[in-house]
């Protein structure tokens, strides 16, 4: 319990330097209750807030948005003539520029100003104006509110895509369309957690949105380790361990649920069918909740030897009664929609109380948007073989895919290439996660300014190159380890390689690693 | 805190019946690790989630969506033909066909698929075109995701905007692009709000966002009424009896926020100048935040008596120290678009160190729909006076202004003329909240099923004449008293309010109130 008392001192100490900070410029009196007004600070704030981190937007960002200001104002002493952001999965980003699928954008067009079917009749075809036709009239407007657990129609087109991906029946009750995949993990784990009480497993390394929401809703992690050596698997003993270690605790936490990213995020490692099984039993043991993040399930390398099962199968395979949450989205995949933020969860096994209760939630925040939703229907309703709009799809579809598969396969083999870098090469997903074994000096040097070593090495890659990727202390990984994560997605890939190369060997040569 | 061993105990017991009915029709055994499991319930869930509750998606809302299930299914026996839902200020929905406005709907039309300008050159005005072309140059896709706080131009619009209606400077780093004006008031009470010590002053009656979003984060609504025999004034005295209330109790709550809503919601009220002013003046005295629902201020039926103006302006007028959030929309105005889900909100006094907080909390969810974003645009940019759309934008919009003006007017005088009705004609926003002297008979009636008076009075009304309206209840109200917010949105006004009068009076026969 914070002592009012002391936030009452707080406010008075700080009011006076803070009232002016406020107001730098400005000279005059304020009025004489201003002047006794205690003013807001961040120490004022929710203390929950505070542990909450974002490494994905974090300094590294922060810092190649302000090269990238430079370079547009003219400044010509940077050694470098464009920033590179592979820090976060944005595939349409300037400078990325993976050109978006025309199926959904021509649907979309049409949604936004409907008249406009007069002018593009015969020359679009015709699947696109019949689709958009189809929503329009259930629709209505994308201008207004829809339900707030999304369009009927758009949640049985989902329903029925998982259908036919998994082979068992989907309620279209059971789907929530989500303003991104990211807003239906914030809705879950918000109502999951019991604030200080409720334990959630999370994969280190994990997608900081997990740590992040945890943070935010008071929700306690609890760790479990990838294991990087068996290409980033998930193992049952480090899920066990965990849960042991949060009781052994003798501490008041109850776990509850546990994450799993699959594709993995940063690690694209992919779960085979038998670890999922276990998974599964594992949750059911210890009454866990499971949250399947199966954004990246389109983004397959090498589908034969990696493909992807969604844990709702293995569910229903074990006819399991483990409540499941699903999560899918149109950000990722060959979509790569991220600005229309749209998404998707599926509940499994989940009480009809509890739906009722996200319902609830949703509805406060009213609808997810309207042109996520129906990049949402273009996602699980893609065109088909023999319909006008197939050839161009699966044209600008396989382009995507081969080449992610091919920027993944080299890049992790020329970074294998390097002396102190070893880089699984990622099955799925969008990621490399190289380790990199840093020299003794640059772990000084980083402690010297109070950095972890590898944010030391991407801050440095960042001013040689452009290049901004986020450290492996974004994600979380074993004490002293050191890695970072780069997304496959920038064209030119062997120029880009290159400079990765070339500042890796300048480091090491700095640092006295070679 | 929870009792760690009475929810086990609780779990256990529950643990059978619930693995059951999560499958009802299924009788094969489950696995035995997952007969010992115990199921997800809603009692697992936060504590604080059971108290939020969000009127305007409630219980008639829902009953209303079954009626229009029964009647699209071809049900006769309803003795209505249509459902109109008043219930929410959701100009564009089905059954209202707000049409939306040309110029931003043709913008993102291009935005959606730039190709799309080959085949409106000459055909769409050229000014359509250019801002298609100048958002496109600055956002590339609006695939990509853009800066978490919104594409910066836009920002800078948006920043313009304030500046030429207030007549002082704004700071596009100040302002911070949302997913409607709700997800920015949930950001900043999240932020604020320490749970169980954080006061937050909020008008009565008041949109139900509010009470929903202290619930979630475990604030401490402290309410102030509204006068509403004073056209639901906003009155000081009200807010300091509110505070010396929540002082009285010798509680650990501290008084942090307050909330205006201008004009009103549900009340249509508009705050003077001079009102605003004494507000500023006792958030300096009490050291509160000022949030600012300012979403309405483009609905203005009388602007010559009932002008808008801004917080901001006031507080820059009154050179006051006061931290302010001021929250706009796309959702309401004569631009009516909700399903976009844009907004913005301005921070004024705002320290930079707090304002670096909500830019991380901020980029945990990536960035609003760029959708949404470029609807911002357009409502702070529309065509001006000389340009080629201008002429249609105006006539559009007029066309808006004027229904609305008409149909809250004659909504009103109509409602007033009946027994035991009094309704204060709204100067603006878009509804009406009219109170009803209800039959001791029917409020009887009501405490005998569980409800509100005036829960029963709306729920009668839907299942008499289709129309969906929110009881009193859900924004909050004097205790004894009953009143109900209708929506001015519904063309065919004459038709519309001729069935809310023959109910009236049949609800007062029935319950012997004649």
């Amino acid at each position: 319990m914070i002592s009012l008392a002391s936030r009452r001192v707080h406010y008075n100490t700080l009011s006076f330097r803070l009232t002016r900070a406020a107001h730098p410029s400005r000279s005059s009196p304020f009025s004489s209750s201003a002047s006794a007004m205690r003013s807001l600070t961040a120490a004022d704030l929710n203390p929950s807030v505070a542990n909450v981190h974002y490494a994905v937007r974090g300094e590294l960002a922060i810092k190649a948005e302000e090269h990238r200001e430079k370079l547009a104002a003219g400044h010509k002493h940077l050694p470098f003539d464009k920033v590179i952001s592979s820090n976060i999965g944005n595939p349409q980003q300037k400078g990325l520029d993976q050109p978006p699928l025309t199926f959904p954008r021509q649907v979309a067009a049409l949604l936004e100003y409907p008249p406009l079917v007069d002018l593009v009749r015969g020359k679009w075809p015709q699947d696109v104006i019949d689709r958009a036709k189809e929503l329009q009239e259930e629709i209505g407007s994308i201008g207004a509110y829809s339900h707030s657990k999304g369009v009927p129609l758009i949640r049985k087109s989902v329903a029925k895509f998982i259908q036919e991906r998994d082979g068992y029946p989907s309620d279209p009750e059971n789907i929530f369309l989500t303003t991104g995949a990211s807003a239906g993990v914030s809705l879950i784990l918000n109502v999951l957690i019991t604030p200080n009480v409720t334990g959630v497993l999370i994969p280190i390394p994990q997608y900081p949105l997990y740590t992040a929401t945890l943070a935010q809703f008071s929700g306690v992690p609890l760790p479990y380790h990838l294991s990087e050596s068996d290409d980033w698997s998930t193992s049952l003993d480090e899920i066990r361990a965990a849960l042991r270690k949060a009781e052994a605790h003798g501490s008041h936490v109850v776990p509850r649920a546990l994450v799993v990213i699959n594709p993995g995020n940063p690690t694209g490692a992919i779960l085979d069918k038998r670890t999922m099984e276990d998974v599964v039993r594992l949750c059911e043991e210890h009454s866990l909740v499971l949250l399947a993040d199966e954004v990246y399930q389109a983004n397959l390398h090498r589908p034969d030897t990696h493909p992807f099962h969604s844990f709702k199968q293995v569910v229903r395979d074990l006819r399991s009664p483990v409540p499941l949450f699903s999560f899918h989205s149109i950000s990722k995949g060959v979509f790569g929609e991220c600005g229309r933020r749209g998404g998707y969860f599926e509940c499994t096994n989940i009480p009809d109380d509890v739906r009722a209760v996200l319902y609830k939630m949703a509805s406060v925040s009213l609808c997810p948007p309207l042109s996520g939703q129906v990049g949402v229907d273009c996602l699980v309703r893609p065109p088909k073989p023999g319909q006008p709009s197939y050839e161009l799809y699966a044209r600008e579809t396989d382009a995507i895919h081969a080449a992610l598969r091919h920027r993944t396969r080299l890049s992790a083999a020329r970074l294998n290439a390097l002396p102190g870098v070893s880089c699984v090469d990622s099955p799925g997903a969008l990621y490399l996660y190289p380790k990199i074994e840093l020299p003794q000096k640059a772990v000084e040097e980083a402690a010297r300014q109070g950095k972890a070593p590898d944010a030391l090495y991407a801050l440095e890659l960042l001013d040689a190159t452009g290049i901004c990727v986020v450290p492996g202390s974004g994600f979380g990984q074993k004490d002293g380890e050191s890695h970072y994560r780069l997304t496959c997605l920038c064209p030119g890939v062997e120029e880009y390689v290159g400079k990765l190369e070339s500042f890796h060997l300048k480091f090491l040569e700095k640092y006295g690693g070679l």
